[in-house]
């Protein structure tokens, strides 16, 4: 079944040949490590995943999470899932040895995890969620929280979740009402008593782990008793379902949302305080909640770019095999003869490249962000991962999305079909686009927070980097066309910026979803043509694999013959500041 | 609720301002109705969509049609609702007084079939199966035929099916083996006995009708027992479930196909013949069949094109309705003061208006087509039609999907639950870029049949009115840019299509999706100036219902704007003759 998860060449491509993953052993971090204990990592993954994943995709969306008066029950194969993914040391690969973590680089647990959410994205989530939530009380939490909350989630036992929305706050965190009363202090921290309705809240109760560790957004309230306004009220706290003493916290499912895909993960609204007040721990300082949520968040980001780009990958592996194996209609002018396989008509050709073009590109994308993660200490690195980072979230869920649209038409009546798994992989991809901040927001996020209100250090890194990729292809003959567009659409990307600087006012956000559509094609062009550059010098007449390197240069080539062109249309409308929708009155709609 | 299906408001400005119904009473056809008997019929159609047809529709995608040994049982209230349509006349509405109809429009059956598919696609497609089927035995059967299995489909006590595909033939209909064998005459006609796999068949078995006439394409074998190759081998049967003395014929359920969405609508394979034969008649000549099938597929390409539009704008509707309702968020650059409505945020208004031009777009680009069909004396509004079908089924289906997806993200984490309406119209529309033909094949018969291999008639009814509009929009200022760049786009089509005249060999359908996506959008893009002329005038300062025009308006400048220049980058791929993706070598991929 491998074959229709991320294929092993493909990804050795990505982490050998064009990530120089070789040169992260060099890193003091990652010291310890070689190519044959990462190998052997991945080797144990792609099994697991084929083994332990898979078998339950359907399952999982067939028999959904439910809740009785005892909580929530999952599908038991998703909780033994887990438990090998957490025996092979998965959750804990990422983390520093004294954490008894094997210290494994942010790269390889993603190419890792790529091939778990490949095979069922809904199983993953739990680990990925858990793992980010470990990461940020190791971050900003106390040894004694740490021991308490995070070592347990590294290693598999308790899982974790985020708790930030509310019924009546989504995108906008700064509304939230949930409290949290001051409630003296342990060896834990500071306690407090908490009382909200929290929403969305993935993995937020179930039977599949002993404990579950939520990190809540509160606000601590004034001595008037009022809440604070703004996001700088928000704080951070630690509250587990079943406190250390072991007795239930006071945390309640309210209820269960229920899905069109992503079934397996359960989804709850949660009341915390029904009854005394759920009990918690501040994290950090009052006050510092939103910002020390946002590494959370940001790995989530990085997680939902890469889940979505795992299904749409394993979307265009169904595809491809499905129109290696079917037979229909025979070449155009010819009546004659067996009918070929679908592979071989010029418009299915064109949806297969189309999904390698955005499969392949969006995990490219987010395997070079996980790169970015493992240079912490490098500026430079960091600036540019701020940048990328709403462009790996939505590009990759936007593009996943569309490969998943064609591996349905490639299969025609049987791809809508629930005998095939294309309409589940395009149900659960659909949630990408909305979750950890649709894609409006990260539009706004990018064009404001990331560029027009940063320093510039993040587009200065991109714009030395793209201009190394295009001096690169200037020199392989074949790609100097590609390196001339790529050349020109960034400087008039950059030059849009500028246009968008010197405008006064809030309309410059008009078009920032345009702008983001423009600026990730642009990335993703960048990123396919620095993979070219190595294919292009792999695919010389003594090279191996020449049919490998000739299809990324195939996918480059369609990326920008195909895609980049529609960048032109939404530069002009940000850069002519185009107000047709922002100025439309609300009673004409 | 009917404030999210077809609002009356804009149906009448379809009907009666842009496409002038009256002057279409003047017509002999036609010449009973008139403003007052088309209200009242529109009347019952959106009372029996909201009261008969709404209330279903949640319930008929939860338990789906199954199987066991007495048949296919569907869901009670679907049968109610098309027993009430019957009742009320909707079956037979557009059939001749002579066929127990009323004579009306096909622009008026189609207006009232976007109110019910709107409400209900899955309930309504058996219906719209139904008469089509009934129009085809009208149109080509004896009169035996008629009146033995078209009037009972006419009255709506029995159904109708078309039965095309077989397992190793799916848009492959050369390919068909079912095989029918001659088996005497008698007052129905030409008897044979059918033996074959028919798939896909939607509606070919249940408890909602108490007979099902199937029209079934199969081949007559040649003396030496072999069946003719190719299409003109195919002919035409109409195969009943139950034979006129009352005798169950040999046609047997062989399973139930599980979809995506649309589940409302059984869909089957279907066996004919696993006994003696399965007794059909033959319809016209031997060797028709598919020619006199076309009649059928077109009216059902029509009929999902239509079906698309109508759950893009419901979900429009309920994305808009959810806008005005829902805070959330500040203006950018606020932090103070209560939440603002949602459709007050520059991304939600695009989202808004992009579905506006889309869902509305699509309807009035088939209502365009369905007042064709009414010109059916007029051979130049029958060639336009020829031409416009392909991309009314597929630009439709496209955008209809498209205009949901935004409608989900529009609803933030609410649109991704089944707590929402909008999820399953996004799923069942996901049918519509499949059946009757895929996009891809949709595509070809475009440049092929309709564009590069007819004489030319419908390209020139095109060029001719599209002259027309460019005329009229140039006297009237705001429209004149658009109008200028209408007359840009239509001329590169027609340049475009002049360079694939002149360029030899198969490779011109290489790139035949593009150019049906280039084509589509120019087209409808005519038809938002068309409609922006109309509005422009009624517009004017002493006019009534200002709001209405200007939207009307502001969906036409989205189009040009937002949406046309996407055409620039299709036409350069078709026009330089790309052959990114018809070049890959298949161990490329």
């Amino acid at each position: 079944m491998t074959e229709l998860l991320i294929v092993r060449r493909d990804l050795n491509f990505l982490l050998y040949e064009w990530l120089g993953m070789e040169t992260l052993f060099e890193r003091p971090a990652f010291a310890d490590h070689s190519r044959g204990t990462i190998d052997a990592m991945l080797d144990l993954a792609e099994e697991c995943a084929a083994a332990h994943f898979l078998p339950h995709y359907k399952q999982a969306d067939q028999r959904e999470p439910y809740l009785d008066d005892k909580g929530v029950h999952i599908l038991p194969a998703i909780r033994d899932a887990l438990a090998r993914y957490a025996e092979l040391g998965f959750f804990s690969a990422g983390f520093a040895p004294g954490l008894e973590g094997m210290g494994l680089p942010y790269l390889v647990c993603s190419a890792a995890f790529a091939m778990f959410a490949a095979a069922n994205i809904s199983t993953v989530a739990y680990a990925m969620l858990t793992v980010a939530n470990a990461r940020l009380i190791v971050a900003f939490g106390t040894s004694a929280q740490i021991d308490a909350f995070a070592r347990p989630q590294i290693a598999g036992r308790w899982f974790g979740t985020m708790c930030l929305s509310e019924p009546q706050a989504g995108s906008s965190l700064a509304d939230i009402r949930t409290r949290a009363q001051p409630d003296g202090a342990d060896a834990l921290g500071f306690r407090y008593r908490l009382t909200g309705n929290k929403m969305w809240i993935s993995g937020g109760d179930h039977d599949g782990a002993q404990n579950i560790v939520h990190l809540v957004l509160a606000k601590i309230p004034r001595e008037d008793h009022a809440l604070p306004q703004g996001s700088e009220g928000i704080s951070l706290f630690i509250v587990p379902k079943f406190l250390p003493d072991g007795r239930r916290n006071d945390v309640a499912v309210a209820g269960l949302n229920h899905k069109m895909g992503y079934r397996g993960t359960v989804n709850c609204a949660l009341n915390f305080g029904e009854k005394d007040g759920a009990v918690g721990w501040l994290v950090g300082k009052a006050g510092d909640g939103l910002h020390q949520m946002f590494m959370m968040m940001n790995e989530a980001r990085m997680g939902v770019g890469l889940g979505a780009a795992a299904l749409g990958y394993r979307g265009y592996r169904h595809a491809l095999q499905y129109a290696r194996e079917r037979q229909q209609g025979r070449p155009i002018g010819t009546r004659d003869g067996a009918p070929i396989a679908i592979i071989q008509h010029a418009d299915v050709k064109r949806m297969l490249l189309a999904q390698k073009a955005y499969a392949e590109g969006a995990l490219a994308l987010c395997l070079y962000c996980a790169r970015l993660c493992d240079e912490d200490d490098d500026a430079e690195a960091q600036a540019l991962l701020g940048l990328l980072t709403p462009v790996v979230k939505t590009w990759s869920s936007e593009y996943g999305i569309a490969a998943n649209d064609l591996a349905i038409q490639v299969h025609g009546g049987y791809g809508y079909t629930r005998d095939f798994d294309i309409e589940q992989l395009y149900r659960d991809n659909r949630l990408n686009p909305i979750h950890e901040g649709t894609t409006g927001i990260q539009a706004i996020d990018l064009l404001g927070r990331k560029i027009l209100r940063s320093d510039g250090a993040g587009m200065a890194v991109a714009h030395e980097r793209i201009g190394r990729t295009v001096a690169a292809a200037m020199s392989a003959p074949p790609l100097a066309v590609h390196a001339r567009t790529l050349a020109e659409y960034w400087r008039r990307t950059r030059e849009t910026i500028d246009a968008l600087r010197a405008r006064e006012g809030t309309s410059v956000f008009d078009n920032a979803t345009y702008f983001h559509r423009a600026f990730a094609h642009v990335i993703v062009a960048w990123l396919w043509l620095d993979q070219g550059v190595i294919a292009e010098k792999a695919c010389a007449p003594t090279g191996h694999d020449p049919a490998f390197y000739a299809g990324k240069l195939r996918a480059c080539r369609f990326f920008f013959e195909c895609e980049l062109p529609h960048a032109d249309a939404w530069l002009v409308l940000v850069g002519s500041g185009n107000d047709v929708a922002s100025g439309a009155a609300e009673e004409s709609f």
